[in-house]
């Protein structure tokens, strides 16, 4: 992908480059999302407890893709379409990193709750949990192709993800009534619901981030409509 | 503050403008957020539709700062503690606007419960809630001075309002296995207190990106003593 058909080939390479740790760090992001919900699911520890210790690699991605930024605006002084790129990616990052924690707060859910009931109430977040996960992977591969058509679409799968966890809510609110003793078992899982749902604004985030790069146009606290009609 | 000596007086104009402007935001987000506080406690149904209509402002201002930073970046091409400036600033407007979406979230609590009763379990919030405004408040004072030992200082109160926070969910889950009826109303409660605490979160941030800019050093990940160990 040549940016901007720039004189300096080398700064191709660099934006390319750049680009690629934002792949790879989003990669990691939803194998860590992947491996949460697996943990919880299959009852495996020693996998949660993966999750726990890889959170660093995504925290270190984060800082090392930020300095990467910086040093690349210092040293190239982009204008148009490379700085957009740049800040679309530095924004990027930062909901990425936020991701992979709700990854590690489940993961802890998976370490730290002995207790079958906590897990049993844990598995009905599972199809929250692939939404939320299908969700970040399409806007990775409109990031990837900077597809500001496919973002728009991905953009608008929240809706979903937002009706899920609501419904995991109520359902969840009803056990709480049944049997209050169950209340912080339950707590805990609602916790996670919360979380879960978070990472699809986070993923609107991102698409966001591709309609400015791509258009040019910042259209967050836009609703979808008027997303469409800016790509009009 | 004459950030980096520059030769063209006019580019510290517009540094200086870019910096009241994160400033004047915000006031008006801690505004926003004690105003909700207000309207939670007093059940003042007009002051809360205030902070809905004015949500608006805050969004229109971190567009506005992202694009004034975008345009000096092209514009001045500026290196090193200038960089760092206009980086920690497209951080912390970040920060700010969702702390904006916070006091949002509390005055529709306002709005939409008729029911005294979710806004009496409101009322034990607002030790919570007024330390996160105090929080804000000093940050914002350090981001005003760009006062390391403060921000290290004002990053340290997270644990005070983690553990406000712990106690009153504890209490709130006491209430609901109390009376199972009252789960509802407690969980709008229970959800506004997460996002209290969040604030707190926030509030670290921008303590971090005041840090990296001073120092020149990526605090973010690392725990308060090694904040610390990297002022010395």
């Amino acid at each position: 992908m040549n940016f901007g058909r720039h004189i300096s080939g080398q700064f191709n390479v660099e934006l390319e480059s750049i680009r690629t740790h934002v792949l790879t760090m989003g990669g990691l992001v939803e194998q860590q999302l992947s491996f949460a919900m697996q943990a919880l699911h299959k009852e495996d520890v020693e996998l949660a407890r993966k999750v726990v210790r890889d959170d660093h690699k995504v925290n270190a991605m984060e800082v090392s893709i930020d300095e990467a930024c910086t040093r690349i605006i210092a040293k190239r002084q982009p204008t148009a379409k490379d700085l957009r790129l740049i800040m679309a990616i530095i924004k990027t990052i930062t909901d990425l990193e936020r991701i992979g924690d709700v990854a590690t707060r489940m993961a802890y859910v998976a370490i730290e709750s002995p207790s079958s009931k906590e897990r049993q109430f844990q598995i009905s977040l599972e199809p929250l949990c692939r939404q939320a996960i299908a969700m970040l992977h399409q806007a990775l591969d409109a990031f990837a192709r900077m597809d500001v058509e496919s973002a728009a679409e991905v953009h608008k799968l929240d809706d979903k993800i937002d009706a899920e966890y609501e419904a995991v809510i109520r359902q969840l609110m009803t056990y709480m009534m049944e049997d209050p003793k169950n209340i912080p078992h339950i707590l805990q899982v609602m916790w996670s619901a919360r979380a879960i749902e978070r990472v699809g604004d986070r993923c609107q985030n991102i698409c966001e981030y591709i309609i400015y790069f791509v258009k040019g146009k910042d259209v967050r606290h836009l609703g979808d409509q008027s997303i469409d009609d800016a790509l009009r």
